[in-house]
Formats: C-alpha cells, structure tokens, sequence
C-alpha cells in the first residue's frame, strides 16, 4: 500500500486525494456467463455473444464489451472507494481506451491514480478529482483505461485543501 | 430522413458512412425498474438507488447510472444500425459527457451524426468512422453525447472509397 494512499477506513473527502497517489483493488474474476448476459442486453455483437462467430475477427474470440469492462471498473470503483466517500458522481468521462481484449475467466486489478485535483469554482461545497482508472489482467496486460474528473464533497466546505 | 443516410435494408459498410449524415432513432422508453437493478449491479450509488436520498444531491433525484446511459446509447445504437453493419467495435471512446440526468419514464432518442471518415492505414480491410452519439429526452434536452472511432469492415477491401 503506497505511503500516501488515504485509509480505507475513514469516509474519503476531496482533501483527501492527493495527486501521485495509487490505490489498488481487486482480483475480481470475469465470467462467461455475465459477458453473455450483459452482450445480450445492451451489446450483441457477435464477438461478445459467439465463440465460434468471434474467432476469425480481430479481437481472436470471445471478450466482454467495452461497455461491459466500463461497468465492471465502476463497480469495483465502487466497492474500493466511492462508496466510502463523499462522492457527487462526474459530469462525463475524458477518454476511454480499450487496448485489450477482457476473456473469460480473467482476473481483473484495478489500479486508480490520481492524476490533480482542483476545488471549483462556482460550487464551494465540491472539489473535482481528475483520475486514471485501469484494469489490468494477472498476466499484467492493461485491458482498459479512463481518465475522469470525479466529483467529491469537501470536508470544509469553501476552506483550503 | 436525411437524404443521405443509408438505407436501414442493407448491410452497412464503411463506404456508406457519409460526414454530415444524420441517423436518429427511438424512442426508448427507461424504465425505474432497469435504472434501480443497473445501479445494484454496477453504480449503487444512493442517487442511483434511492429516491429519497437523491432529492437534496446536486441530481434533485433518481436518475440513471452515467454508464446505464452508455449502455442504453449501445443497445440503441446495436438496433439502429451496428447490428446491420460490418462493424469490428471501437479501440476506445473520445469523450463522454453527461449534461443532464435520465429519469425513470424518460423516452430517448439516438441521435448519431457522422463527423469524419477514414481509411485504416495498416488494414485495408477496415476502416474508422468517427461518430457522434446523442441521447435527447421529450423535452428535447440532451442528457448524453459521446464520440467514438468506430471501426468497419470495407466494401471493398483496400479500394477507392
């Protein structure tokens, strides 16, 4: 555990990120029953729904939507730290990248970096938090990354960080 | 419809992918059920989950998860037009806002605008189709817009677009 990472234990405030630091969560396994399922419901293209349809494309056979990993990184976001916190949600996602494909039964880390942060302007009550969210695979293979400005409460609302 | 949108009846490809033209479908009625299961399994975040406890957020009550959005935006997109396409899915997604919340009982629109086309440089079987996804409510509100380089399979392989 890096030296600044704030203690899961403690409900986290805007002031309580600071830039540089990592926060490190998981494993958590991906199976082929809940790509299936999520390609059926909102991404049914055939190389997340079709083993056999999904092995002569360029993704080499079955791996879970983009959208699917994206939901995956929330949730474990979720579970790790948001949660616990005093977050306010986000007004949009900066970038999305999806550089590999997520198979079943591959176990996911998800590595949260923060990248700065910043109190707003118009609303002293908040400040953003810009983030790297990360899943890698255990062979070490990233899988996808997004950067964020996530919104989180102060602890002092309008005081200094 | 816009003169120059492809005819839904024939299979897509990245030839018939023209800037400027405009594809819009719907509506998609969202449900409070589906907002109220998709946050449990990915987002339970309390203005996800919770009436009650959404009313004073900066949200002024439920709405969907940002990623619910997403992926009501994919399944909008997959019925319109990717499921009747060559589509080879996306390496990643530009930018993704979400300006204002979806409601239970809202009725969406896709609205899809292609900005720019272009051929792979490295695959002659493929090329990028940079798009633009809206989602609009009854109002005429947009509640979400993403851009994304989507990637297609060429009529003609290597050929003169």
């Amino acid at each position: 555990m890096p030296p600044n990472m704030p203690s899961p234990a403690s409900k986290l405030y805007w002031e309580d990120f600071t830039p540089g630091s990592v926060m490190e969560y998981g494993p958590r396994r991906v199976t082929r029953e809940e790509i299936l399922n999520f390609a059926a419901e909102f991404d049914p293209q055939p190389f997340h729904l079709d083993e056999v349809a999904a092995r002569p494309t360029m993704l080499g056979g079955l791996c879970a939507s983009g959208w699917h990993s994206c939901c995956i990184l929330m949730s474990m976001s979720a579970d790790g730290f948001v949660l616990n916190s005093s977050s306010m949600g986000a007004p949009g996602i900066d970038e999305v990248l999806w550089p590999a494909p997520i198979r079943p039964g591959d176990d996911l880390i998800l590595r949260a970096t923060v990248l700065s942060t910043r109190a707003s302007g118009s609303r002293p009550e908040l400040g953003f938090v810009n983030i790297l969210l990360e899943l890698y695979n255990a062979s070490g293979t990233r899988v996808m990354a997004l950067k964020a400005p996530l919104m989180f409460g102060r602890r002092t609302a309008g005081g200094a960080a």
